[in-house]
C-alpha cells in the first residue's frame, strides 16, 4: 500500500494577476454536474448554447463559432495552422510576446513570416500598417488585439480593410479581451479570432474560444493542403460540432459545462454592465496607482481595461513588491516580462474582481507593498480612486 | 437582457461504454477547489504528484512523464508530432480505427508509412511483425495496446525487442488500457506512450497523459528539425514542467486537480486490487453474455478487461437494443463502427462500475433489452456471471 496523498488544499489567492481569474461559484458548481459522453444530444446543446453566447461575447454573426479542447495557444494553434500554408505570405503585427508566438507558429508551417515592428507597449498606426499590406499582398495578416505582455488593445478596422482589399485574411488573438472589454469582430474585420476561458470569461483554463468568418471557412473548404495538425483541424472539427456529429476526439465535458455556465453567468448579467464594469475598475485603478505616483506604460486610448500595466518606479524591486503584496493580502500581481522585465506590473482586474471594492483592495494593497519596499507614495490612491469614478451601484455589482 | 439560460442539468446515464466513463465523485470536488495561477508553486507540487503516480499506473520509470493539456487525441498528436520526422519511415500496426488515425497523423507530419495490417478484432503475431521489422527498419513503430474499437490488447515484448534491434523507437496507444490493466510499459518495451483521462483513470477527459523513455529524450533531444506542432511540443514543455518552470501555456489547472485526485482514488485503493477489480469484471461478463448466447468477437487471451466486445447476433438491430437499454436502466453501452458497424457492442467496465453489483446490473440489463428486442435468451446471463467469479468481497469494493 502507498502512502495517500494529502488532500488537495490549494493557498488561497485573489488572481489579480493576466489570468487565471477568478473563476465564479457557479462556475465551479458546473463542473461537478454528471459527465455525459461526447456524443450524447445533451451534450451538443451544451455545445450549442456555448457557440450562440460566444457569438455575443466576440461581437460576430459567424456561424462557425466554438470552443477548442486546448488553452488559449491551442486557440492560436488553431487560428494559424488552418488558415497559414506552407508557403504562403504571413504578415505579422510584432510588438509583444504573443506576436512573438504568432510569428513562430507561423514559421513552424513552413510560411513566409514578415512582421512588422513596433516597441513592446505601442500601438500601431493603421494607416501606416494598411500601406504595408498593399504593399507586400499577404496571405494572411495577424496581429493581436489585446497583448497581455504590454497591455496594448490594437484597433484594427483600417487594417483589416487594407487586408481584404489585397484579398488576404486577417486573424486576431483576443484572448485577453475577450468576455472583459468589446472584441466587435465583425465590425473590427477580423476573420479568425480566438481567446481562452480563463480571463475574462472567468472559467477555468482549458477551451479555446475560435470563430470563423464565413469567407475564411470559405477559404479553408478550398485548401488544398492538409495541415500538419490533426488535433485542430477544423474541417474535422466541423463535421463532429455541426451537422453529422461525426466522431473527431472526446472533448473535454465538464470544461464544456464550465464555460456554458460562465457564458449564463455573463448572460444574466448583460454583457454591456460587464465590460462597463471591466471600464470602471480600470479608470478606477488608473486613478489611483497615478496618484501614488506611478505612470502607466500604454498610452491613454490604447489600453486594455482588464490589463494594466504600470510602470515599476525607479529603484523598486519588481518581485519584491509582489511578494510582499502576496503575504499581506493573498493578492498576487505579476511582473512583465522580454523588454518589460522589472519594468512593468501586469495587473488584471476581471470577472467577479471587477468591482468597486475589490479594485480599492488591490489599490491599498498596492499602496502599501510599494511603501514597504520604500517607494515615496505621492497621494492615497484609494481616495484618487473613489474621487475620479462614481460607480453606478444600483446597474453595477 | 438576453434570456437566461435553463440550469445545467445532465440527463442520468450509467457509462458502460468505451469512454468517457462515470467519474469518481471525490475527483467532481477537487474540481472545485480554487484556482491557482499556471506557474503558482503549489500547481508544480500537483503536476509532481501527478507525474509520480502517472508512472505507477504506466509501469514505467520514465523521468520525463506528464500530462499534455488536451484529450486522448492529442496524446497520439504529441507522440507522432515529437517522434516522426518528416521523411522517416513509420511502421504502424493497423487492425482498428485508433491505428487508423496513427497513420494518418504520421501522413500530415510528412512521413512515409507503412502498414502492417490484419482484421479488425485480430491480434497480431510478435513473430511475424518482428522479422518485418527487421526488414524494413523503420525510425518508428507504432501500434495500439488497446484498441478501443475492436477490444483487442496488443502485447509488445518481441517485437519492441526487434524495433530496438534496427534503432527504431516504439511508440503505443494505451488510452484505453491506463488505469484499468497492467499497461507495463517498460517491460513490453514501449519508449512512447500516451493515454487519455476519462476511461480508467475515472476523471474527465481533456488531459493526455504522456511518457516518454530516456533513449526517446535523447533521440527528440537531438532532432534536427522543428516539429510543426508548438503546443504539443516536448522540448518546450520540458522547459515548463521541470526545471526553470518557464512559461509556455496556461495549464487547464482544474483538470490536473482532477487528475491529482483521481490518481489519489487509485492510490488508496492499490492499483494491483483495481487491476483485479476490472478483471473480474471482465470475467463475469463474459460468462454471462456467452451464456446468453452471445460470443465475444475478441480470442480469450486477446481482450482488453475493460472494453468487451460482444458480438451482436444475427438479426438483432444494434440501435435498438441500445436505445432500450438506455430507456430502461439509463445504462449507455457503444456500438461498432468501421467494419464493425452494427455487428459488435462496444462495453466499458471501468472505474466505479467496475465491481460485482454493477456488471450484474448491466448483464440484467442487456439480456432484457436483447429479449425485447426478440432475441432468443438461452441462458440467465446473471446466474452465470455469478457461477463463474469467486468476487473476494474482503480485499475489493
Amino acid at each position: 500500500m502507498s502512502t495517500p496523498l494529502s488532500p488537495l488544499n490549494p493557498p488561497r489567492r485573489l488572481l489579480f494577476g493576466p489570468g487565471p481569474t477568478m473563476v465564479d461559484p457557479r462556475v465551479y458548481q458546473a463542473m461537478t454536474k454528471t459527465v455525459v459522453s461526447h456524443l450524447d444530444p445533451y451534450f451538443f446543446e451544451v455545445v450549442e448554447d456555448c457557440r450562440r453566447l460566444l457569438r455575443v461575447a466576440f461581437g460576430t454573426a459567424n456561424e462557425f463559432t466554438l470552443a477548442m479542447s486546448g488553452t488559449g495557444s491551442a486557440g492560436m494553434q488553431t487560428a494559424v495552422a488552418n488558415f497559414v500554408e506552407p508557403g504562403s505570405t504571413f504578415v505579422v503585427l510584432a510588438a509583444g510576446f504573443f506576436a512573438d508566438r504568432m510569428s513562430e507558429m507561423g514559421r513552424r508551417q513552413g510560411a513566409n513570416v514578415i512582421r512588422i515592428e513596433k516597441p513592446w507597449g505601442e500601438a500601431f498606426d493603421q494607416n501606416e500598417v494598411a500601406a504595408k499590406i498593399r504593399e507586400l499582398k499577404p496571405n494572411v495578416v495577424g496581429f493581436v488585439q489585446a497583448e497581455t505582455s504590454t497591455g496594448v488593445f490594437q484597433n484594427s478596422e483600417i487594417l483589416c480593410a487594407a487586408a481584404h482589399e489585397v484579398g488576404a485574411l486577417t486573424m486576431s488573438d483576443c484572448v485577453t479581451s475577450l468576455g472583459a472589454m468589446p472584441v466587435e469582430l465583425d465590425k473590427q474585420g477580423i476573420d479568425i479570432g480566438y481567446s481562452c476561458t480563463q480571463k475574462g470569461m472567468s472559467c477555468p483554463p482549458g477551451l479555446a474560444p475560435v470563430t470563423v468568418s464565413p469567407r475564411a471557412m470559405e477559404w479553408l473548404k478550398a485548401r488544398k493542403t492538409t495541415p500538419a495538425d490533426w488535433y485542430l483541424d477544423l474541417k474535422l472539427l466541423a463535421d463532429y460540432y455541426e451537422g453529422a456529429h461525426r466522431y473527431h476526439h472526446t472533448a473535454p465535458i465538464s470544461l464544456f459545462y464550465a464555460l456554458r455556465e460562465g457564458l449564463s453567468v455573463i448572460n444574466d448579467e448583460g454583457i454591456e454592465n460587464r465590460w462597463l464594469r471591466h471600464k470602471l475598475s480600470h479608470e478606477m485603478f488608473v486613478a489611483g496607482v497615478e496618484a501614488m505616483g506611478l505612470r502607466m506604460h500604454v498610452k491613454a486610448g490604447n489600453r486594455i481595461w482588464n490589463l494594466n500595466t504600470p510602470v515599476i518606479p525607479e529603484g523598486v524591486d519588481d518581485l519584491k513588491v509582489r511578494k510582499r503584496l502576496l503575504a499581506a493580502t493573498d493578492i498576487e500581481i505579476s511582473g512583465g516580462f522580454g523588454p518589460l522585465a522589472g519594468k512593468v506590473f501586469r495587473v488584471g482586474i476581471m470577472g467577479p474582481l471587477a468591482t468597486e471594492d475589490n479594485t480599492l483592495l488591490l489599490l491599498k494593497g498596492m499602496q502599501d507593498a510599494l511603501a514597504g519596499e520604500g517607494f515615496a507614495v505621492k497621494g492615497d490612491a484609494v481616495a484618487a480612486a473613489q474621487a475620479a469614478v462614481t460607480w453606478p451601484v444600483a446597474q453595477l455589482v
